[in-house]
C-alpha cells in the first residue's frame, strides 16, 4: 500500500464539523492544509511525540495509542485554557499492519470527534513505531493561562486523582496477573490506557487560574516547573492529595508516591487567588472531574510537601525523558 | 540533562524577527506556543518526519539532518505558494549526544534564519532517532496553489535540475570513494545534503501556476500525483529535462532515470497556462534557480514521457515510503 492509499483508508475521514466552523479550506491530501482562523483569535500550537517502548508498548491496544497521541496534545491546549481545533499527525510505522492501523485510527478519531477536532494533515513514513501530533487551538487575546503567573497566597489545585495512571500501567504490566478488586483494577488500567484530557475544564479556568500546566511527568515534577516559571514556591499538603479509592485499595503502600511522581495523569495543576475560589468551585460543579486544593503558593522556590505537619521527602520521579 | 535544559541549550534561540512581525505571544517553554496570525490571512500547515535509516543516515553531518527536517517542510509551504512563519519540532534521540545536537540545531537555525522562520515550540523524547517538524505558513485567501487545477494546454514546468540529489546520495554512499570531477561531485553531494527549498519562488508562482507540488519522491511519481489531483494527463518530453552538467558528467548512463525517479529533489513542479508563460519567465529572471518547461497537460490521465518522439518507459521509483 502506498502512502496515499494508506492515508485515504485510515485517516481521510470527513471533518466532524463541516461548513464554516471547520474552516478547512484545503484538507488532507495536498502539500499542506489551509485553515482559516477565526478573526481576533490567537493560535495555540503544541507538539508531542509518543515513541514505542518509551511512551507506549506494542502490545497495548492500538486504539489506546491513537487516543493517547491526541490526548497528550489536547491536554497541552487545555493547560493553556484554549480551545482545540485542528490536528496534524506524523506516523512512523515499521510495516503496514492493517489491524493495528485501524484500531489506532479508531482511537484517534473517537477522541477527536468528542472535542470537535479535525485531522487536517499527515505524514506516514517507514520507521520505528512513533506518532507525533501537532495540535492547533485558538484563544482570544488574554484568554491563555501560562505557567508563569502564580502569586503568593494563591491556592494550588489539581483536577482528578493523580497517581491512577501509573498504578494502571503497573497493573497492566503485572507479570503475576493478580486478581481481586477487578472493577477497581480495570478502572486504573482504563485511566492509563485512555486518559481524558481536561479540555472543557481548562477553558473554563481562563480568568480564574493565574498559572496552569498539565501533569504529564508527575505532579511534583510538573508543579516544580510551574513554580520555577512563576518564580515562587509552594507549601503543599500530602493529606489533601485526592487519592482515588482504587489507588488506595490496590496500592495502599505506594498511593502517595504514585500521586506525586507517577506520570501520564494528564490532569490540570493550577493556581487560583483566594478571591476567585468560590467562582472556581461554582464552575467546577458541572465538571465530571473533581478539583482539590492541595497547597498554597509562597514566596521562595520549590514545593515543600508536608504530612501531618512534618516535612515529606518526595522520592525521585519514576518518569524521566532522559 | 533534562528536557528543559536540553531545549534551553539548543533550541531556545531568540526569534529572528522580534516585535510585532514575529507575532509570538508565548514562545518555547510553556505547554504550547501562542501566535497571533495576521488578520485576513489563512494558515497553511504541513508536517514531515525524517527517520534515521529511511530519510537520513547517522553518519551524515547532523547539520544536514537539521537543515533537511526544516527544508522538507519549507518545501511543502513553498509548493502551496505560501509564506512560512513558525515551526515546531519533535525530536526523538536515543541519547544526549551534545556534538550531534549542536550541529543539528546549527543546520536547522541557519535555514530558519534565512527565511525568517521562528522555532516556537518543541518536544524532545528518548527513542530511535527521528525528527518531525510542523511548519506554519500564511497566505491570503486565493493565494495558495493546490495540486488540483491543471488544465489541458497548460505547460508543465520544473525548477532546478532534478536527479542531482539522488546522484549526490549515491556518491556519498559510494563504497569505492572514486575521485575525479571532485568539484562536480561535491556539488551533487551538497544538493543531497543541503537541498534548498524554493520558498520565494513558490510564493511568486501564486497567480501564475494553476497546480503545484514539490518533488520529494521523484519527478515522475510526484507529477503523477498532480495529474491525478487535477484529473488530467500530460505529454512529457525527456529531451527537455534540465539535467545538470554535474549529473550528466558523473552519471552519464543514469542521468535521465535519476531525474525521473530519484527522490529528495525538493524542486517545484507546476503547471502554467500559455498566456502566463511570459509573466513566469519574467518573474524567474531574478531567481537563483532555473525553470524549464518539460511537457504539456492533456485530457486523460497519467504522464506519457517520450524521447525523440518515441515512448519512454519510466522505471519504478527508487524511492518508496512503503
Amino acid at each position: 500500500m502506498d502512502e496515499r492509499a494508506l492515508i485515504r483508508r485510515y485517516f481521510s475521514r470527513s471533518a466532524p464539523l463541516a461548513g464554516e466552523r471547520s474552516a478547512i479550506i484545503v484538507g488532507i491530501g495536498d502539500d499542506g492544509a489551509v485553515l482559516r482562523p477565526e478573526p481576533g483569535y490567537d493560535l495555540v500550537v503544541a507538539i508531542d511525540t509518543l515513541v514505542e517502548g518509551t511512551h507506549f508498548l506494542r502490545d497495548m491496544p492500538s486504539a489506546a495509542v491513537g487516543h493517547r497521541c491526541l490526548a497528550v496534545n489536547l491536554s497541552d491546549v487545555a493547560a493553556m485554557a484554549a480551545e482545540p481545533r485542528w490536528a496534524v499527525l506524523a506516523l512512523a510505522i515499521p510495516e503496514v499492519d492493517e489491524a493495528w492501523l485501524s484500531g489506532f485510527a479508531d482511537g484517534l478519531f473517537a477522541l477527536a470527534d468528542r472535542y470537535n477536532v479535525a485531522l487536517v494533515g499527515g505524514d506516514t513514513v517507514r520507521g520505528p513505531l512513533a506518532a507525533t501530533v501537532t495540535i492547533h487551538g485558538q484563544a482570544r487575546p488574554g484568554q491563555v493561562v501560562q505557567r508563569r503567573g502564580a502569586q503568593p497566597g494563591d491556592g494550588v489545585w489539581v483536577t482528578g486523582s493523580p497517581g491512577d495512571a501509573v498504578a494502571g500501567r503497573l497493573l497492566l504490566m503485572d507479570p503475576d496477573k493478580k486478581t481481586g478488586h477487578d472493577e477497581l483494577r480495570q478502572e486504573l488500567i482504563r485511566r492509563f490506557l485512555f486518559p481524558e484530557p481536561r479540555v472543557l475544564e481548562g477553558q473554563q479556568l481562563s480568568g480564574l487560574a493565574t498559572a496552569m500546566l498539565d501533569v504529564s511527568d508527575g505532579l511534583h515534577d510538573d508543579l516544580g516547573k510551574l513554580l520555577a516559571a512563576s518564580n515562587v514556591g509552594a507549601e503543599m499538603d500530602i493529606g489533601c492529595l485526592p487519592l482515588s479509592t482504587a489507588l488506595q485499595t490496590l496500592c495502599p503502600r505506594d498511593a502517595i508516591e504514585h500521586a506525586l511522581t507517577g506520570g501520564d495523569d494528564y490532569e490540570l495543576c493550577f493556581t487560583v487567588p483566594a478571591a476567585a475560589e468560590s467562582s472556581l468551585l461554582k464552575a467546577a460543579e458541572s465538571w465530571p472531574v473533581s478539583v482539590t486544593r492541595i497547597g498554597t503558593i509562597i514566596a521562595g522556590e520549590g514545593a515543600r510537601w508536608s504530612l501531618d505537619g512534618r516535612p515529606y521527602r518526595v522520592p525521585d520521579s519514576l518518569w524521566q525523558h532522559f
